[in-house]
């Protein structure tokens, strides 16, 4: 079963992972002369962005899939590549749909009524003057920090609320940013993330943060671009199994073949660094931050129509669910041209956990059912149908990203967080100061990863 | 820095892991003539059971370190080798420390009195009630298995009462038996583990229940003696970083060499499976229950003193402390000869991961403040102070084992939790249906895979 080993290569730096953060990686040091090499797991790039182009013939961002005007590293690689925008559809009344079937209808930003929306407006304004003392680039110096990485965001609500529905408003929240309950994640890393986005707002809103626009040519366009640029350099199927180091480099070890480098960036998830056999061991700092650092849990669920009819009707696509169906969020996904009508369905946490569970003609059924509490029973009989459940995929083990749990930032955050282990520098959009978890902090996180290479190799001399 | 592969071995059957569950199954196929190699990625047999001889003469348990007499699979196989025990000393008064400093002194096995006491025996009585209806070979047969396994620990808590002494009480026993906090962990895994267990009251108590004995050579004794008997069947050392497995066998992946086999066992905790690359890659099922399976974080810490001179004042070097400090719980770790003082301190979950960040001044000055607390001020000048902070450690990734967080049983557990993957067979103690998470739990783990392994054999024509 061995095949034999098919790659020997030497190449200044190794770059691990074929997403957004490696290629940016790769792409920097290519373009300043330094070779290098990018081994990628899957036989694909782009990480958690991808999209397909279904028997429909419409394209589907399966990941990633928007951008929004801040993200200002993202806009210029896709403007670089040309890679074209459309507005997210959002024209129309979007829908609440609450635990006890009542249906709420309304336009605008936020829901200016309805159940708990005051408390909520509260406690997120609340979020986002937390978030104005975090210090994005050394958050171990934010004030009170040890005492705000102590809170789960649950324990934080529960302080500031005991209304039902401000809760399930703000659980849905967490969800639909970090695919998590509020149990399970840091109150301090909830505040670092609002703030590395700009504000509350902008994880949440659609025009102007970071739900703008989606792309033409699907999320992944950048990510493919970059790869073509980079050509030969990216080795697709190749799982680094091991990497070693010593004071000359790093050995990387695949099943096809080694890979030796003066020094290596690692852009992989958090939740799959320990898939790498480390010799030396990882320290203990980042072996912390590591194990505090779990994948978010999400399902991406499209339902393609013959057009987007919920159009006609004035209805936006747009909605949020409070019940016990798997559904949370759905927007509009149809092509620029409405050619077809898309809605896209997000499953998180705990409720993709109990829909993961059932048989595949059960799921359909149920996020069917769920679309068509928001736009009516022709949501019943889409053309096509199409699940993406991140964590049942390989290489990514989740989805959106990883979220540090109470007690990781303030436990490990200082030396475990992005801080060089050796010669083995580390990417990937968790190790960002700004748009931490989208891909415009991936593609930060590519550019401050090869530039820590770049100046250490300048200070060795090494650099032509 | 590549060296050559220094074996190439051909077995019946391949057991990755040396810990309780690997040493079991591999001895079992043995005996029975089947042949078999062991893969160990340390340099040690025992993995979370680890025995150290001090400077000080006193040896120390850093892992696991307790037997009950329930646990019979453990005491036949320490019969067997004639491995000693002796009574876990619990003699004098125990001590409960509050928050506020308020300590109260008692005897015998729960505080008759105290903060809360009276609700928490109602509640804990309650996890015995419903523990009386998992059933453990089929969990999922558990009647309202779903709807248990919705909650975590900390919102059945909540639903039940809302006195803090009470909520501490039962935070600190959760902390105890799974080091994990409430809010992680599955309410339906709580009842699965207690009934896995015989009741609540064998997790918690010492004489007649778990923490009734300790090992006059140390815990890891037994899996030594184990590992003698197997000899050069087992091979430390050897991370296997790749399994491919085909319709004829499986193939496993060192630095050091390959081993191909008919069948292989996978003997390493959940948290840790996903560092082997799998081809195929493991089914979705699996994939689901390892990402809700993470594992507890605890440290044992170990202060030696010329003797145990607590006893001397009547205490009993048992204590509950329920405060800011590090320690929860603390036991009279002497040897049965009492030639020296040694007391046990053990900090748990998120008192952990805040006392693993300071500086290791700071942890001893912290730890040795608790124990001052408890037996007085002379716990401030130990003659030898040992720390073993489990998360820090590479191969074992935490202890005591993993838990399943919610969602994870009723998600995944079905196909997830211990089915085999084709030819691959899983053990180690959280798969276990009695005393899990324990090491008499790893010992029927290891003697399940190796029948399931015989059985398919047997099925196959190809058992001799």
């Amino acid at each position: 079963m061995t095949e034999p080993e098919s790659f020997s290569l030497e190449t200044e730096v190794l770059v691990v992972g074929a997403g957004y953060a490696g290629l940016t990686a790769a792409a920097c040091l290519a373009e300043r002369g330094t070779s290098v090499v990018v081994l990628e797991a899957a036989d694909r790039v782009g990480g958690r962005v991808l999209s397909e182009v279904r028997p429909s013939g419409v394209r589907i961002d399966h990941g990633g899939q928007w951008i929004g005007p801040t993200q200002r590293r993202f806009r210029a690689l896709a403007e670089r590549f040309g890679c074209r925008t459309f507005p997210t559809w959002e024209t129309g009344r979007n829908a609440e749909i609450w635990h006890d079937g009542t249906r709420l209808d309304y336009t605008g930003a936020l829901p200016p009524s309805g159940p708990g929306a005051g408390e909520y407006e509260r406690i997120t304004a609340l979020l986002d003057d937390l978030a104005r003392t975090v210090d994005l680039e050394r958050p171990w110096a934010t004030p009170r920090f040890a005492e705000l990485d102590r809170w789960s965001a649950e324990e934080f609500f529960r302080a500031e609320t005991s209304d039902e529905a401000v809760l399930r408003r703000l659980s849905l929240a967490v969800q639909g940013v970090w695919c998590a309950e509020p149990r399970e994640i840091s109150f301090f890393h909830v505040l670092f993330y609002v703030a590395s986005a700009g504000g509350y707002e902008q994880l949440m809103e659609t025009r102007g943060c970071a739900q703008d626009a989606r792309f033409s040519s699907g999320a992944d366009a950048v990510a493919r671009a970059l790869a073509r640029q980079l050509g030969e350099r990216v080795r697709l199927g190749a799982p680094v199994l091991s990497m070693r180091q010593d004071a000359r480099g790093v050995e990387a070890r695949t099943e096809r073949g080694v890979v030796r480098a003066r020094r290596a960036i690692v852009a992989v998830p958090p939740a799959v660094v320990e898939r790498i056999a480390f010799d030396p061991p990882l320290p203990a700092d980042r072996l912390g931050w590591l194990r505090h650092n779990p994948m978010g849990r999400v399902a991406k669920v499209h339902a393609v129509y013959e057009e987007p009819f919920w159009r006609a009707a004035g209805q936006s696509g747009i909605a949020t669910l409070y019940g016990e169906n798997p559904v949370g969020v759905v927007f509009d996904n149809s092509p620029q041209d409405a050619s077809r009508g898309v809605l896209v369905a997000f499953v998180y946490a705990d409720r993709l956990d109990r829909w993961a569970a059932l048989g595949a003609g059960d799921r359909r059924r149920a996020v069917l059912a769920a679309l068509s509490e928001v736009v009516g029973e022709r949501a019943l009989r889409p053309l096509d149908y199409a699940e993406m459940i991140w964590p049942r995929t390989g290489w990514t083990a989740g989805g959106y990203e990883c979220f540090a749990t109470p007690g990781g930032w303030a436990g490990h955050g200082r030396a475990g967080w992005r801080a060089p282990t050796g010669r083995i520098h580390w990417a990937g959009t968790e190790t960002a100061s700004v748009w931490n978890g989208y891909i415009d902090g991936a593609i930060s996180s590519g550019e401050r990863a090869a530039a820590e290479v770049a100046a250490r190799r300048e200070a060795a001399g090494q650099l032509r």
